[in-house]
């Protein structure tokens, strides 16, 4: 079950440069469990993506220089993509990946993900680089906080199911 | 034929900033031409690559979003390839492509090619923007700077071909 504390943690999104987005977000699991839901392709349906849409993941090659591709289904139907490339795996500590949106090509961002252990609970860093502060205010404006923020509260409700089945 | 004046040509590579490579080469042929030239899947083969090696096109979707990929074979049989999206295609003035190097994927750099004319010769000013200063040290420290020399004095040399032809 999820309490109201949990349902309203938000993610704190900060710009400590003028290309990047910085995230941090705490879970209430293990690192190794986060890590391990975080990369496991057949739990990405579980909680990528935000509410009310369906993801498939079409690739998820977690190897250094492997690609992945998940597509993201709307109710109406609609679909959109997003895919990049794997460039370091280092469980459970850190994920590194380009991150680019299918509908956008060639605006390529590099995302590096870390997994601190706060005791059982994990703090998860992210920290998306950008060619230009261009790119950097278009994916916040795209309403990526939100969609964000959603993603993560999903992954907490994800990570109780596991923590409680 | 090739004039020794011609074959001495070289670009100027500079780095305006500490996350660019900047390079300027002049052309004997006029921008339409050389725009067409450098966008035409079957020429790439006549001059894309270092001397000795072989260059097959695997992909060249020119459109906005497409992709290409063109694959490097050396005299040994060994193959490397780079790859990349196209985003901007504005003939005969400006290409805009990302650009990596197969070897080391997930490291991409956006390269923009501006055609200028000068008369009946045009400069090629090509920018090439990474995410960090240490993937344009790497670019820099590859043996990029002979090699796209090579494959400049081969476009003279293909030009000049097609002038007299």
């Amino acid at each position: 079950m999820i309490t109201d504390g949990q349902q309203a943690r938000a993610a704190i999104f900060t710009t400590p440069t003028d290309r990047e987005i910085h995230i941090e977000r705490v879970y209430d699991a293990p690192r190794e469990r986060v890590f391990a839901v975080y990369t496991d392709p057949t739990l990405i349906p579980e909680w990528w993506g935000p509410r009310g849409t369906t993801t498939v993941v079409d690739e998820m090659d977690l190897r250094p220089g492997g690609s992945w591709r998940l597509v993201i289904r709307s109710r109406d139907g609609s679909e959109t993509a997003f895919r990049g490339t794997y460039r370091e795996l280092a469980p459970p500590e850190r994920v590194v990946q380009t991150f680019e949106w299918e509908g956008l090509p060639g605006h390529v961002a590099v995302e590096a993900a870390t997994f601190e252990a706060l005791g059982e609970r994990t703090k998860v860093t992210t920290v998306a680089l950008f060619h230009t502060t261009q790119e950097r205010d278009g994916m916040l404006g795209s309403g990526m906080e939100r969609g964000a923020n959603e993603t993560y509260a999903r992954l907490d409700e994800l990570l109780e199911r596991l923590a409680s089945s």
